[in-house]
């Protein structure tokens, strides 16, 4: 048995085969090319598939479907994208999945990219035989995925698990979906990013030698921030002290709220789990009840750079669980 | 079909006979007595419940069994209450489910208060027919319950939904727990007594009239501030405005986190619903996405004086119901 997986995003589509263990068999990459619309980008995912399936060593009755982690928010029941802000409007409502079952012959599952992430952990990374556990995915913005007495946290409409939009303060810094205190303010790369650029509004490191004091505004980077804390960098540090603070804050919440086992911190940023770990584990330890800080651990996800396929193989894997179970 | 709810505090037990629908057929209060040690009171409670199955119109042999709603946390497997602060020692680790199946030779079923409320809601309160749902009990403190995928959220050790300690800010003031800025240390009974305290030692109010000034400070108490607010004390509308705000922004994480249908208040404080509402409103509409606050209401429980009976046998039902899927 194997599973197509497609990870869809703004500049880049990952299509791989995947076995029932997780293990990828093949995979490759497309341009998206959104602007083409999503009917002529489904027909170019379905030649790619069909081209790795020759190229690996499943057979083509081997596959029993096909999953999809897209980003959100979704119509799940629809396959499409709701008013996604990265896609042309000609996305907006197109049945995704109809279209590729129709292209490939095939069953088609779908979720949001930071459900997939979870789903992905739970079949083949640290959630792997756990009921409960959270992932968190740290990139450009915060995304989260929950399982739950062993299944997927969607809510009522398929928009819930927002874990970059918890509150951690009434105030503070404005986030990107309008509201102000979210967690994604402070700990996303976007949020680091905005610190650096209010800390070089002020006084407070003007003597510095900081390469983020002395580069052009929009070279600034997350990496950048990273690199200057590891060589000590006074500012840099303070702006990943601020993004451990309230990841960790964040985190203590989670555990009071799901008494996971795990909290997994996956995407770009979780690369730089080592310098972020202290900050989050004291915070965390503070907010936290001691039962629920000690269920859980917290680590970096295991599944690296094949996250995305995995997790959108895993959609499919998940929902043919789910329906067997019914 | 009926069931024998059982609703521990501290101070009384709560006992009755509840019928399929959730209707109570006859209920009856004792002393707790817990000094009594839990065997003795285990004794009182089976007498008490036999004597109100002769009182009701149901038969011996109708009763499916009984249902726990008892202070947390629990040992669940065991039936037990973990070093529950408000019991003495002799209670640790004592199974309460084991002595009751003995003494009443039917099966038993426990769970934490909170989550009891949670699930008298879904069996017959505003959570009917929903399967994702948030409860907060409000009260001396803050207590939780999530159902989810129709399912109680529970965590890896029963520890879960502890919805009073969501990190509503990264200061503020001291919780019962250990923390700071949790949502019970702002929006509970204790935490708007204590603010009311603070305020008292500041000159804002002191060419006040407030009740709240003009009595000694231990007979303050959350009641006489929902009065004082009600005849427009401002110092008592303050104290209210921030309870509701963080009330607010709190459910505007549980909104975006579970994006539930509906988020129920439940719990002695839930009777002054009205005059928390604006602020509740205000604050979860600013925090949580537009689509996670447009897709739930924001609702006093309809269960009133019976939420404890009901969502104890609930318990019961609940349980039956799982293992019956399995």
């Amino acid at each position: 048995m194997a599973i197509i997986g497609i990870d869809i995003g703004g500049t880049n589509i990952d299509i791989g085969i995947v076995d029932e263990s997780g293990k990828i068999l093949a995979s490759g990459s497309i341009e998206t090319s959104a602007h083409d619309g999503p009917q002529a980008c489904m027909k170019r995912i379905a030649d790619k598939a069909n081209q790795l399936i020759e190229q690996s060593p499943a057979n083509r009755k081997d596959i029993a479907g096909i999953g999809i982690g897209s980003p959100g928010p979704l119509d799940l029941a629809a396959g499409a994208m709701v008013h996604c802000t990265n896609f042309p409007e000609t996305w907006g409502d197109f049945s995704m999945t109809g279209a590729l079952a129709e292209l490939m012959s095939l069953p088609v599952e779908i979720d949001n990219d930071a459900n997939a992430a979870a789903l992905g952990e739970l079949w083949a990374g640290g959630g792997k035989g756990i009921d409960d556990f959270v992932v968190l995915t740290l990139g450009t913005g915060i995304g989260g995925g929950v399982v739950a007495n062993g299944r997927v946290i969607r809510g009522s409409k398929g928009y819930g698990a927002e874990l970059g939009h918890i509150a951690v303060t009434g105030g503070g810094p404005k986030c990107g979906c309008g509201s102000r205190g979210c967690l994604e303010a402070y700990a996303s790369a976007t949020g680091m990013i905005n610190m650096a650029k209010q800390l070089l509004k002020t006084d407070q490191y003007n003597d510095s030698t900081s390469p983020l004091r002395n580069c052009a505004e929009d070279e600034l980077d997350a990496r950048m921030i990273f690199d200057s804390a590891r060589d000590g960098d006074p500012m840099a540090l303070e702006i990943i002290a601020k993004a451990g603070q309230t990841l960790g804050m964040a985190i203590g919440t989670l555990l009071n709220v799901f008494n996971p086992q795990k909290i997994i911190l996956a995407g770009r940023m979780a690369q730089s789990f080592d310098i972020l770990e202290p900050h989050i584990t004291q915070a965390a330890k503070e907010h936290a009840f001691k039962a629920t800080f000690e269920t859980a651990t917290i680590e970096p996800s295991t599944l690296s750079a094949n996250a995305g396929l995995i997790g959108a193989a895993a959609v499919f894997a998940y929902e043919q669980k789910q329906k067997s179970n019914d």
